[in-house]
C-alpha cells in the first residue's frame, strides 16, 4: 500500500488533506487511485493510519484515516551520515539507499578530495533533488519519519558540531588494511536508545590528513577487511546497526 | 596500489606475464605505468604479490614478484546470490556492490516477475558486461577471487540445485513486515568455515507465491523492520554476514 507524508498529529477517523504537488501528482496520475481506495498516512509524530480517499478537490485530495498500522521501522539510534561528496549519480544512490537502511540525516561535505564543484545555485537545485530522493525512498521503505540533507563546504564546519552527537564513528580505510576487527563491535554494543550518532566517510579520494586528525578523538572503525567504495561503505555501517540493534535482540 | 588478477600459481621471485588485453590496457593507457614501478598480482591460490614491471613486451607485460602481501579478504563462508534479475542498471550496481561486500557467485533469474526479457544473444552480451563489472570490483576491493555470474531461465532450475548448498535462505519481504527478527542471526550463527550458503532474492516486484514455494524448506529470513529494495537487500545481508563472522570475533 502507497505511504504518505502528513506534518500533522495522527487522529483516527478524522478527516485530512494532502495538499503537497507531487504526492497529489504520484496518486492521481501514477497510481490512478479513485474514490473509495485506500493508502496510508504517516504523520508528524511518526503513527501510520489506513486512510480512504473521500474525495479529489480542486487543490488538494481529501481522506479520512480508518485504521492504525503503525510499525517501528525507524532504528533505536539516531543517525547522521557526513559523507565528502561523491560524483555523478552516486552520492544520489548513496543516500537513497542510506534512506531504505535507516539513516536519519546527510550532510553533504565538499571535502579537501571532493572532485564536484557546487556553486551557490547549483547546490540548492542538488539539495532540493537529494532531499526528493530520500523522501520518496523514505516512503517506499515505510520510514516513519523523512531523513534531511544538508550541506557543509569542509569538514572542520562538521567538527565544530561534534558536541551535538554520543558517538562520532570515523570509518577509516588504514583500519580495514591493518585488520582491526573488534572497533564497531564494541561500539554498537554500547549504544543505548535514542542516542545521536555521527559517521563520517570520506569521497572517493579518500580523506585527507588533515581531516582524519579533526577527528582524533573520534572512534576510528574498520568496516570489514575487504575496501569498500565511498557510496558502499555507509550501507555496510547502516547494515551491521540494524543486524545488531534489531535482529539481535 | 592497483591490482590484477593471475589465474596460476604465486611464485616469489619469479618472472610472470600479463596478457589480459583489458589489464594491459589499464596499466599502460589508464594508469599509464612504467618500468620498475609496482603492482599487485592476485594468484589462483588467493596469495597476493607486489610485483614490478620489468618490461612492456609486444603482446604482454613481465613483471617479477617481490613480496609477499596477501591479506584475508574474503568471507569464511562462500556465497551465492540468486536473485530475479532487475532493470536497468541497478542489476550491476547490485552485482558490483555485492562484490564488494564479498558475494562469490551470482545467479541472474528470468523469475516470474522479472520484467527484462533477454534472449540468448542480448543475455551473452549481458553476462560478458556483468562478469567484467564483477572483475573490477572484485580488483578494487583487494578480494582475492573473482566471482562469476550465471543466467537461469526460473527459479525452479536453482531449486533443482538446492542440494550443492548447506544453508539456503529465502529474503522475504513479508517477514520484514511480520516482524520476524531472530531467523538472520540464528543462521549466521550456526555457519561453519568454507559452508556453502545460497540467499535467494525477487526483483522489484518481489517473488511470486509458486516462487516462494519452491524453497519451501529454505530458511526464512527477515532483513530488518524495513522494506529494502531488489538491489538493495542482498548488500544488507552480506553487511550482517560480514559483520558477525568477520568483526565479531
Amino acid at each position: 500500500m502507497q505511504r504518505y507524508f502528513l506534518l500533522e498529529n495522527a487522529e483516527l477517523n478524522q478527516r485530512f488533506f494532502i495538499h503537497n504537488t507531487d504526492d497529489i501528482h504520484h496518486i492521481k496520475n501514477v497510481m490512478r487511485m479513485q474514490v473509495d481506495q485506500k493508502l496510508i498516512l504517516t504523520f508528524k509524530d511518526q503513527k501510520s493510519l489506513i486512510s480512504k480517499i473521500i474525495a479529489f478537490n480542486s487543490d488538494n485530495i481529501e481522506l479520512e484515516t480508518i485504521e492504525d498500522t503503525t510499525r517501528l521501522t525507524e532504528l533505536p539510534v539516531e543517525i547522521t551520515i557526513a559523507s565528502g561528496m561523491i560524483k555523478g549519480d552516486k552520492y544520489e544512490w548513496m543516500i537513497q539507499k542510506a534512506t531504505e537502511m535507516g539513516a536519519h540525516h546527510f550532510i553533504a561535505v565538499q571535502s579537501e578530495r571532493t572532485v564536484i564543484k557546487l556553486d551557490e545555485k547549483k547546490r540548492d537545485k542538488k539539495i532540493d533533488r537529494w532531499q526528493k530522493i530520500v523522501k520518496e525512498a523514505s516512503e517506499q521503505s515505510m520510514r516513519l519519519t523523512i531523513p534531511d540533507v544538508k550541506y557543509q563546504s569542509n569538514f572542520k564546519a562538521v567538527y565544530d558540531n561534534m558536541n551535538e552527537y554520543d558517538y562520532v564513528l570515523i570509518a577509516y580505510e588504514e583500519e580495514a588494511k591493518r585488520g582491526e576487527t573488534s572497533n564497531l563491535h564494541k561500539v554498537i554494543t554500547q549504544l543505548e536508545q535514542g542516542q545521536k550518532i555521527l559517521l563520517i566517510f570520506g569521497p572517493e579520494g579518500g580523506l585527507t590528513e588533515n581531516e582524519v586528525n579533526l577527528f582524533e578523538s573520534a572512534e576510528k572503525v574498520g568496516l570489514g577487511p575487504r575496501i569498500l567504495r565511498a557510496e558502499t561503505a555507509p550501507l555496510y555501517a547502516l547494515s551491521a546497526l540494524s543486524y545488531q540493534l534489531e535482529l539481535m535482540r
